[in-house]
C-alpha cells in the first residue's frame, strides 16, 4: 500500500460521494491503515452505492411502501394443496414418491442460517440454542437427526443405502461457531463430507443521507445480505456444482429457527413433484388478519410473499363466503427448489433482484473518533429474501400445513411472550405428547389415573416442567413407528422416549414404560430414576 | 345455644360420618363455639352430602372421564351463524333487531364476578384489574361504559330513553369489594339502581374421603358454587322476579375476565331473536386441535359443553372435507337467555344440575389445630357450569365470532405467556387502532411517515408502551361513529380517543389530531403532552 494507491482508493471513494470513510486516516497506525486500506478496496463501490439508491429509490427514503391491492390474487386452487384437507392416502402417496427421491439421492436440505439472533439475545447462532428439552438437544441437533432418520426411513422403503447432503448457509457471524460445533459434535452422526457449510456476503451499512457507515475509525460496518443473499453466495461458493455432481435434483431450503420444521419433508417432496413444480412454499394459515406475517399471493402473473407492512388492513380482512380469510397463506420460510430453478436464478435473475431496506440501529464511530451505540435508528442494512425468486418460477405450487405440527419460530429470548424458548419448548414436546396418544399410547398422573387426551401442557411451561414428553427424531420422524412401541402402556411423565433402547419400569400398580432422563433436576425438579439405557 | 342443641348437632353431624368437624369443640372459646355451632348448623347436610356422592360417583372418584365420542355431534349448521360469513346487511340487520330489543328496555346485562381470581393473584375482584391500559380503565369500567354507549345507540335509533339494568353476580370473597368500588366510582355513570348486584351460594369443600374439610378449628372451608350457582342465586335473591318487574325478556350472560367482551351486542341479540332460540352462545373456532377449551356439540337430541378433558385427541383433531375441525365451537362464556327459558330453568331443572369435581388445593387444619396450605390437591370444590343448562334449551342457536374481535381473556398474572394482563391490553388496542383505520384514519411515526397499516403493536407489549392506541367505549361501541373523526385524518401514538373532546395539535407537517393522556410516564416512558380535554 503506497501513496499513489491510498491517493488513489481516495479519489474513487470521493467519486462516490464516500470520502468520509478516510477521515481518521491521519489518526490510525500502520496496521489499521492496512486494515482499513484492504476493507476498502474489497467494496466494490459502483455496485453497493447502486444498490443503495435503487433500495432507497424504490421505498421513498426507507418507509413502509402499501401496494395497489387491486393488483393482488389469493394463490389459485390448482396450485394449493392442504394436509387439513388431504385424504391420508394422498398424503401417503406423496410420502412414498418423497422418500422414493431421497432414497435415490436426489434431495438435498439447505438451512438458512447466518442470522444474528439478535433478538434471542446470544452471542452464538441460533442452532446451538438449546430451548430446554429433556435432551437439551440444540436445533442443529434436532435437525440432524431428522434429517438420519429420514435417511433411515428412505432405506427402508427402497432397500438402498441414501445421503441427504446438508448445505448450512452461515454468515461472518456464524460460521465459525457453527463449524466448531458439528466438528465438537461428531456432524450428529452425519458424515462430515455431507454437511457443506458456507457464507453469505456481507454488504455495506448506509447512514440514511446514503453514506456508509464507519463502525470504527478503520473498520466499515457490515451485515448479512438477508437470506436472500443465498442464491449469489450458491454461485460463488460452487455449491451447485457440488449438487450437481451428487445427483441433486431439488433442495428443501429452510431457516433454522423453527424447531418443528420438517427437514426434507417427503411429503411435501412428493406434493412439489407432482404439481411439477420449480419453485413450492410450505405456509400456515394466519392465525387472524393482522398477524404480521408476509403472506404468498399472485400478483399479475407471478406469485410474491407480500409483507404485512405493504398489504391494507381492508385487503388483509377481506374474507371468503366460507368466512376463511382470502389472503391466507403465511408464508414460513419454509420452500423447495428444483436444483434447475436455481440455477436459472443465479445464471439469469440474481441480478435483477433488488434489496430491501432494513431499518437498523448501527453502532457507529463519532466524528470525535468515539464509538456509540445508537438508541434508535440510524442507517438501514439492504437484504435479499430468500422468496424474492418466486417471481421467476415458471410452476409454482403451495403446500399449505397445520402450525401446530410445523411451525413454531424461536425469535425472542426467555422474556418474550411469542416465540420464545418456551413456546418452542411447548410446541414441541406437545406434538410428541399427541404423537403418543394418536399411537395408542397413553399418560397417567403419579396415582395412576390417566390423564386427559389434550396435552395438559400449560402455557407457563415453566412452573410445569415436569409434564414433558419429548421423542427423539431417531426414533420417529412424524409420528411414524412409534404404536408398536407405545401401543396399550401407559407412561409417565417427564418421559424421554430416546433411541437407544427402552427400559420396563412399573409404577404404582400400572405398567409404566418409561424412559426418562436424569436432566430432571436441572430444572429444579426432583431428577426422576435415569433409567435411559446406554 | 344450650348443651342440647350442641348434642343435637353432634348427632346429626355423625349420622352424616362429619363428627370431625366438631373435634377442636373443647378447646374453642365461647365465641368460637357460637361461630362454629352457627357455621354447621346453616349447613344442609343432607344435600351437600348427597352432592358429594353424586359428583364423585359420576367421575370414579374425581378423576378426568372421557365420553364415548360416538354420541357426539356438531352443531348443526342451521342452527349456527358466523360473522366471518355473515354479510355485512345481515349483521346490520340483526343489530337493528337488537338495538330495538334495547331500546323496548327488554334487555339485561348479566356478570358472573364471583371467581376469586387466584391465578391472576390480587387480592380483589378481576373486575377492579387495570390490565395497563393508557385510560387505566378497570375491567368494570370498559364493561360499564360499553353499557353506556349502547343505550345511546338504542336511543340514536329509536328515539327513546332506554336502560340495560346490569346484574352482577358475586360472591363472598368478591361482593363487598366490588360494592365499594361502584359507589367509590359513581355506579361510572350509570344510575345506582340499575346496577344490581347479588351474590352466588358457597359450598363446603370435601377431602378425597368425603370428610367435609376445615380451614380453621371453628370454620367450614367453603368455595363458590361455580358460575352455574346463577341460577339458584337468579332465584334465592328475586333477581328474576326483578327482572320481570322491569320488563326484561332476555338477557346476556358473561364472565368478568373477557376484555374484549360486547356486552348485550345487539348482533347477537338481533340474531337469537331472528333463530327463536331461548339459548344461545358465542364461539370463537379453536385455534388447533389440541387447545385447552370446551367445545359446544349436540350430544343424542340436546347441545352441551364438551371439556377438552372429556374428548379423545382423534375426536378433536377431526376434520371437515374443507380441512376445518368438526369440534370447532369454543366456548367462551358468552350466552344469551331467554327469562321465560332461565325461569324454567330455576322452577324445573335447577335440582337436576350436578356439580362437578375441582381438585384443590385448600387451607385446612391439622389434627394438632395449627394450618396449612398443602402443595398438592388435598380435597375438591363442587362446581355448577353457566353453561350445564344448554342441554335444556328448546331452540339453541350459536354464533361464532372472531377471537381477535370478541374474546381476550384475563386469567393469569403479568408473568404469563397467555391470557395475561400484557396480552389483554394488546388485544383491545390492536382492535382500536384497526377500528380507526377502517374509518380511514392513518397511523404516524415521529417523523411523519405513514406508519404501516396492520397494527404494529408486538407481542412484547412492554416493550412498546408508546405504540398504544385505545378508544373510549363511550366514543364507539364497535367502531361505529369513529369516521367523522377520524377519516383523512393522521395519529400519533401513544393516543387516547376519549369521549370529552378532540383536541388539534400538529406535528411535523403532519395534521396530526391526537389526544394523548399524561400516564405515559407510568410506564417509563416520556410524557406524552397530556392534552384532554376536560
Amino acid at each position: 500500500m503506497d501513496a499513489q494507491a491510498v491517493s488513489e482508493l481516495r479519489s474513487r471513494l470521493e467519486s462516490f460521494q464516500q470520502g468520509h470513510l478516510l477521515q481518521f486516516w491521519e489518526q490510525l497506525d500502520d496496521v489499521q491503515k492496512q486494515s482499513l486500506f484492504d476493507d476498502l478496496s474489497s467494496i466494490d463501490l459502483r455496485k453497493v452505492t447502486d444498490y443503495y439508491k435503487r433500495t432507497t429509490r424504490q421505498t421513498g427514503g426507507g418507509g413502509g411502501t402499501e401496494r395497489s391491492d387491486e393488483s393482488l390474487r389469493p394463490v389459485p386452487d390448482e396450485l394449493s394443496g392442504s394436509v387439513s384437507r388431504m385424504k391420508s392416502d394422498e398424503q401417503g402417496h406423496y410420502n412414498t414418491l418423497g422418500l422414493q427421491a431421497i432414497s435415490e439421492g436426489k434431495v438435498a436440505a439447505l438451512l438458512l442460517a447466518g442470522g444474528q439472533g439478535t433478538r434471542l439475545g446470544v452471542p452464538y447462532p441460533k442452532g446451538m440454542y438449546d430451548v430446554g428439552l429433556l435432551s437439551s438437544k440444540p436445533l442443529y441437533q434436532l435437525q440432524a437427526e431428522r434429517i438420519l432418520r429420514l435417511q433411515h426411513l428412505a432405506k427402508k422403503q427402497s432397500g438402498v443405502d441414501c445421503t441427504i447432503p446438508w448445505y448450512i448457509m452461515t454468515s461472518e457471524h456464524t460460521k465459525g461457531k457453527t463449524e466448531e460445533f458439528f466438528v465438537q459434535h461428531d456432524h450428529f452422526g452425519l458424515n462430515a463430507s455431507d454437511v457443506v457449510i458456507f457464507e453469505q456476503d456481507m454488504l455495506p451499512c448506509f447512514a440514511f443521507d446514503g453514506k456508509i457507515i464507519l463502525e470504527s475509525t478503520h473498520q466499515v460496518a457490515r451485515a448479512p445480505n438477508g437470506n436472500g443473499g443465498l442464491y449469489q453466495a450458491l454461485g460463488t461458493h460452487g455449491i451447485v456444482t457440488d449438487m450437481r455432481q451428487r445427483g441433486i435434483t431439488c433442495m428443501h431450503v429452510y431457516g433454522v429457527d423453527n424447531i418443528l420444521v420438517k427437514v426434507c419433508d417427503p411429503v411435501f417432496i412428493g406434493f412439489c413433484q407432482t404439481k411439477n413444480a420449480d419453485c413450492g412454499a410450505k405456509v400456515v394459515k394466519k392465525a387472524f388478519p393482522t398477524e404480521p406475517v408476509g403472506v404468498i399471493c399472485q400478483v399479475d402473473n407471478h406469485f410474491e410473499v407480500v409483507e404485512y407492512s405493504e398489504i391494507t388492513l381492508q385487503t388483509a380482512e377481506k374474507r371468503r363466503a366460507d368466512g376463511q380469510l382470502v389472503y391466507n397463506a403465511g408464508n414460513i420460510c419454509n420452500h423447495y427448489f428444483t436444483t434447475d430453478f436455481v440455477e436459472s436464478v443465479i445464471d439469469q435473475y440474481e441480478d435483477m433482484l433488488s434489496h430491501h431496506v432494513a431499518k437498523k440501529k448501527i453502532p457507529s464511530v463519532r466524528a470525535d473518533g468515539t464509538l456509540y451505540k445508537p438508541s434508535v435508528p440510524n442507517g438501514i442494512k439492504m437484504e435479499k429474501f430468500v422468496f424474492d425468486i418466486f417471481q421467476f418460477s415458471q410452476q409454482f405450487a403451495v403446500l399449505e400445513v397445520l402450525r401446530e405440527d410445523e411451525f413454531s419460530p424461536l425469535k425472542n429470548g426467555p422474556s418474550a411472550e411469542k416465540d420464545s424458548p418456551q413456546t418452542c419448548c411447548q410446541a414441541l414436546q406437545s406434538m410428541h405428547y399427541r404423537w403418543v396418544l394418536a399411537a395408542g399410547g397413553k399418560f397417567v398422573d403419579g396415582a395412576g389415573s390417566v390423564r386427559p387426551l389434550i396435552p395438559p401442557l400449560s402455557p407457563s411451561a415453566r412452573s410445569q416442567s415436569s409434564e414433558c414428553c419429548e421423542v427423539s427424531p431417531l426414533v420417529s420422524y412424524a409420528g411414524e413407528g412409534l404404536s408398536e412401541k407405545v401401543a396399550g402402556k401407559s407412561f409417565l411423565m417427564p418421559i424421554l422416549f430416546d433411541a437407544d433402547g427402552m427400559d420396563l419400569t412399573s409404577g404404582d400398580g400400572v405398567q409404566v414404560k418409561c424412559i426418562s432422563n436424569g436432566n430432571g433436576s436441572d430444572r429444579g425438579e426432583p431428577a426422576p430414576k435415569a433409567s435411559r439405557l446406554a
